[in-house]
């Protein structure tokens, strides 16, 4: 029963008005000529395919969910083969590829937005290809000229997928204890043996080939994370002509059950003496799967982006149609049995919460895949640099900040919806069950905390959050004479001082220890969330005031978002702070016998 | 894979060093005789029944669900049956009813205890009991005497079960716009009409007969919430013996699919001229349902004390057992390839944040159900009056603030097992899907909040909120000197004088404008039940620091959690108080076209 509008023109508005990506772009050789008009296509036939295809999927492939038939075989829920064809016919998977590959060559931010409304429409079906495009990226650009020719054009076609095998049972987070082993052979491969869990799509019946990055140890290698090393191992090891070959010793022995993404296979891959081959270098495995990490963890956000999105979407259909109770100040429908609850103060902070999250995230991720862009083609190195100090600062951020917004935010799509949003048929709950574990893979978000605090952040003594910081500073001078900014810019730049502070009081304690850093570090990334949403609702504020006369409602909504905002959201800052600041000791000072 | 040991340990603490039950229940001439013993007894003996009886059904309950066998039949999960008739056997069901139908006359207190450990158990088979019990009081207060005669025995010893038919398709908070009719009969029986969604324990096959207590229409009657009116439908009419009879014209149309508490049937019930006979007076009908709702949204705050305690235990057991990464300060377990989790910083953040909440809570739960007891049998009126004041006053703040603190642990249980959590096996999962229902029925979390703010506090000008700020006002007199109790008591006062002003300020403006109470509410009820919390912890550390020496190291638990407590959980507030005061402006000054 549930809903779904490609929002093209917030979309439109977020990358050619607030971010103006057709002029950053005209800096990249690569992208010079992506102009608007080709931008706009892109996402209005994107919406088309992830409306018509991937969303009447949506719900059926939770109900069904993904069956494991016995001897290594998976088969996906009904439909989602038919889908997976018409996105390799609709030439989808090559959106943002190497041309070199097959690939079309879009930049990222416009492959973002693709990204954002196929997870608005199916999050269970696009890890299929969401994880391929990681594996893309990492053999772009640690594999071998050999590997590449092999490998690229197949994902970039579609034509096979990749998956990303770290966890075993005994280790998620902490890698340096894997012990899947690669022993090498006279003919230059590795026989790899081993059992990773959580694998998703690890096995699946959309593609004729599946290829695993897989973390493994080389024999005598060091201890911990510097001994594991990277390696290809495809499901059916490519022939001479690039086809499927013989069978691998890879593979799928159950998958699990579990509380959402029915849709998408979660595996328990055996590998037993599997034929893989070495990517980059030996003991720098890591690194190498460090580029699919982050890129992962950007699509992470992006899945809850959608979801967000989506979610939001169907509450205000609701909240808009459900007659209950009176206003309180007098009818507003006195035609009707009962006004429409939107006229209910409550459930009006609930949307304008929703609202505010997914129209902030949507500025704040597409800029970081801007400099994303910026970071790969600009010709200027300082400028590369900056970009990737940029986007190595916000990865966590984006991972983090925003898909906990996004369980918020959805559970309040579905309070919306009273008794009814409990209820299957509504389609609100399964959200829930979606984005719930985006808080938890590719890092969960405690660890994105750490990241950000420990090394993007107290690991170059404030560099990067310098970089950040200026950005935030150059526009608070910018309109600080602006009167009708000044509700926008003070309690920014307020934060933004308070942000200094903090980092520098945390920094002098984590200094004499670090499990002061351990202690804030989650309560800390939300405030520099908030620094960075707060920015972009600044900014979004600014454009809104100029165009507010304008005729078109977007710009008066996204006044009245961006108030709503810094009166209702920002103001969090205020209890962060203060449990940040309050320390470890209340934490560390508990014997375990205490629990 | 989940386990349960009842914490009987920090129940009694409780019971007998924080509220003195005993002495308090001295007073009551019902409950004089109850003595520690007899409550110790039934909390050892109720435990080993929901541990060994109840818990091991919760997995396979929510793996195998209720079914829908057609024409009106559902049948609960396996075992359900035979643990029902164990409860019977054990005689629970009899607990704290009355003995002139049967009872034990225990005070609510203790059948609070049971309550607890019962839904720790297994939430969706304590929902057939829950509502039976409501269904109970509610006939207890409004039935005839010979419906009283009919009716409690068979609720008493479990032969019978109960419902609470309110919502329909078009109306669950708005009861006002319900349409199910009663017409009247020539022999004193109304033959009743319509369609009820939502019946939790609507049907199943644990007893011989169900008794829906249904909401319906007379003709004549006035509009809205004042013509409503109250009736008794049997599932099969009582014989002359008071046996089931005739099979009456209510009936099961389907079961709804829902995200969780997948053991208990929720069923749509259609009632086609069904017999019923009226409970209280024409048109009351919602006052007498209060009865049962009342009892209810208690019954709710106790599902989510139960879940918060059996998530904590499971996951604190985790995080002692699981080894991943070392602590930042170095290794606390040389000889281990890892250190246990419980080592890090955030992963005790969200132990000890589960563990004040649960144990707070419990302290919070268990003294309102004194002062039910109090309200009840109070000898003295004006002390019973208190009581009931105190009670009207808490119920909200039960419903909402411990299921929307109980949503928050519950995911944190979850988020500790990292991927672990997300799958089904490890039972985690199930436990924030049960838990999110508790936000939502029974009134939504919203709706306990406009009850606490419009009709509690502003309804009587904040004369019930004075009544518990004298008791935290009288507590804070007198440790104001114990230098040990400032780092508890300086908050608790500062907070205390916060929430005067704050009230204050909002009454003024809900008088220009309704709207600023409905803007207020929801962030206006966490901060009063961070007042509660705060009170109920400060007063725990105090008795712990009288026993800190006594070699039991619960009061050194105690002492460690309540500085948790107040170092950073109550700091929230200070955002709350922000984003209440921030009014309805920003909620209200948005057209509905710009959302």
């Amino acid at each position: 029963m549930a809903q779904y509008l490609p929002p093209i023109r917030d979309m439109q508005f977020v990358l050619h008005e607030l971010l103006e990506v057709e002029s950053r772009l005209a800096e990249l050789p690569a992208h010079a000529e992506t102009g608007r008009e080709l931008i706009d296509q892109v996402i209005e036939e994107g919406g088309k395919f992830c409306s018509e295809v991937l969303f009447p999927l949506n719900r059926s492939g939770d109900e069904e969910g993904c069956t494991y038939e016995g001897d290594g075989v998976v088969r996906t829920p009904k439909g989602f083969k038919d889908a997976w064809a018409k996105f390799r016919e609709g030439g989808w998977p090559t959106l943002t590829c190497d041309p070199e590959y097959g690939g079309q060559g879009l930049p990222h931010a416009v492959g973002m937005a693709f990204q954002e409304m196929m997870n608005s429409a199916n999050q269970a079906w696009t890890m299929y290809p969401g994880l391929t495009h990681g594996a893309y990226d990492c053999l772009h650009a640690h594999g071998t000229p050999e590997q590449k020719q092999v490998y690229l054009p197949k994902f970039a076609s579609g034509a096979w997928t990749g998956t990303m095998c770290l966890t075993e049972p005994h280790c998620g987070t902490d890698l340096g204890m894997l012990r899947t082993k690669a022993e090498p052979q006279a003919d230059g491969s590795y026989r790899i043996s081993g059992t990773k869990i959580f694998i998703s799509s690890g096995e699946h019946d959309l593609t004729e080939n599946i290829v695993h990055l897989v973390l493994a140890r080389l024999p005598d290698s060091p201890q911990g994370t510097k001994g594991i090393s990277l390696f290809i191992v495809p499901k059916f090891v490519p022939d001479a002509n690039g086809n499927p070959g013989a069978r691998n010793g890879v593979k799928c022995a159950r998958i699990e059950e579990k509380m959402g993404i029915h849709g998408n296979a979660t595996c328990v891959i055996d590998l037993d003496g599997a034929t893989g081959w070495l990517v980059g270098d030996p003991n720098k495995g890591l690194q190498a799967m460090f580029v699919m990490m982050n890129s992962a963890r950007i699509g992470v956000g992006l899945q809850t982006l959608g979801l967000m999105e989506v979610a939001y979407q169907n509450s205000l259909a609701y909240a808009k149609e459900r007659l209950q109770m009176r206003s309180l100040t007098g009818p507003k429908a006195p035609d009707k049995p009962a006004d429409p609850i939107i006229v209910h103060p409550d459930v009006r902070r609930m949307l304008l919460t929703q609202k505010a999250y997914t129209e902030g995230s949507r500025a704040f991720a597409y800029w970081a895949a801007l400099q994303a862009d910026v970071a790969h083609g600009h010709p200027d190195e300082a400028v590369r640099k900056d970009a990737e100090d940029m986007l190595a600062l916000l990865t966590p951020i984006v991972k983090a900040f925003i898909t906990d917004n996004g369980f918020v935010t959805t559970n309040m799509a579905m309070q919306i919806y009273g008794g009814h949003g409990y209820i299957r048929e509504w389609g609100m709950e399964q959200y829930v069950r979606d984005a719930r574990i985006n808080m938890i893979y590719e890092g969960t978000n405690t660890i994105q905390s750490l990241d950000l605090l420990g090394r993007k952040v107290l690991g170059d003594s404030g560099a990067k959050l310098r970089k950040f910081g200026k950005l935030v500073t150059e526009f608070v001078e910018a309109e600080g004479t602006n009167e009708e900014m000044a509700e926008f810019i003070d309690p920014l730049a307020d934060l933004g001082q308070k942000v200094e502070k903090l980092t520098m009081e945390i920094g002098m304690k984590a200094f004499q220890n670090p499990d002061e850093a351990g202690a804030a570090a989650v309560d800390y990334l939300r405030v520099i969330g908030h620094l960075v949403l707060g920015y972009f609702w600044a900014r979004m504020a600014k454009l809104a005031l100029e165009k507010q006369e304008s005729g078109d409602p977007l710009y008066r909504s996204k006044l009245a978002t961006a108030r709503f905002y810094f009166a209702k959201l920002m103001p969090e800052t205020a209890a962060l702070i203060r449990t940040a600041r309050a320390g470890a000791k209340p934490l560390m000072d508990v014997e375990v016998e205490l629990f």
